[in-house]
């Protein structure tokens, strides 16, 4: 079974609580392919509406992939091949179905507690099933998805869990998830 | 028990694997300074001969324990915190038992498979033992430790392990290593 990962850089909150656009994290790119390419990921969507960023998205891609980087670095080129750009949450949901032929399971991820948040363990148990539709894991930058776009999606994943402190990056944060849901499984 | 992790920025392979000294990336810090805080170490060194790289890692703590980011950001301060510069490996361990009074046990980690490796389990077993001597888990910034460093210490952990495809970032590989390691432990 296919499963995807979508950077969210919209809308997720600033440290205010309000809703935001979050500028982009070059870094967040490279260390979110390389996991993308480390657990056998379809691909690794980068989201958002910033026309500007998608540019700057863009360019990063093609050096890597296309350009002087992909001769310089081909680990880095398999890795950035995984890379798609997109405006929106709902354009990743519509271009995924398109693609595979079936609506994708959504699953969010979050530092804050919700209730009906789903175990490792049970979302784990849903990866591994194989012929299900796909899956496309959500993660937020900024101070994390809005809670409209956690509760909206199919299932809420709970938090990693710092018992007294939860504030690790969204790229540690992706590789610690990656590694729970994935890494027991040969791919 | 106490653990604590070091960044090692000397001796480490370059891309060509000649020894070399990497500079710093100033994320990493944040990084595994978030994560050093969220598993409960007792201290992250932060390890490189060159002066110049001593003092920037110096500026940016500065800036977030006593500064002005530490209003702004105290949930980055208390990770900050645990932060310590060194000159090499040797001054870490000297300084480490004069303060806890035990020589620290190394654990190198590594993305090569070396002979003489352990697995997780084993290492998370020992760690999780009370009372023993402390632990270092040492991690290599650039193509990775060098040989006679990850073979110079106490315990080798196995990579992490991506069958096709071994090419993590040392944040994200420095979060799955801990996750594994300490993950399960309620600290």
């Amino acid at each position: 079974m296919a499963i995807y990962i979508a950077l969210l850089h919209y809308p997720v909150y600033d440290r205010q609580e309000r809703v935001t656009a979050t500028a982009l994290t070059t870094l967040d790119i490279h260390d979110v392919a390389r996991l993308a390419r480390t657990y056998g990921l379809k691909g690794f969507y980068v989201v958002t509406p910033l026309q500007s960023q998608q540019t700057l998205a863009r360019r990063l891609i093609d050096h890597w992939v296309t350009g002087r980087g992909a001769a310089y670095n081909p680990t880095r080129m398999e890795a950035l091949s995984l890379v798609r750009i997109a405006d929106d949450l709902e354009a990743v949901v519509t271009g995924l179905e398109q693609e595979v032929g079936r609506k994708p399971k959504t699953v969010a991820t979050t530092a804050r507690r919700y209730a009906g948040s789903r175990s490792f363990g049970e979302i784990k148990k849903l990866l591994s099933k194989r012929g299900d539709a796909p899956y496309l894991i959500l993660l937020g930058t900024g101070w994390g998805l809005t809670r409209e776009a956690a509760e909206g999606a199919d299932y809420l994943l709970e938090p990693i869990g710092g018992k007294e402190y939860n504030h690790l990056s969204v790229r540690t944060a992706a590789a610690i998830i990656l590694d729970r849901l994935l890494g027991g499984v040969a791919r």
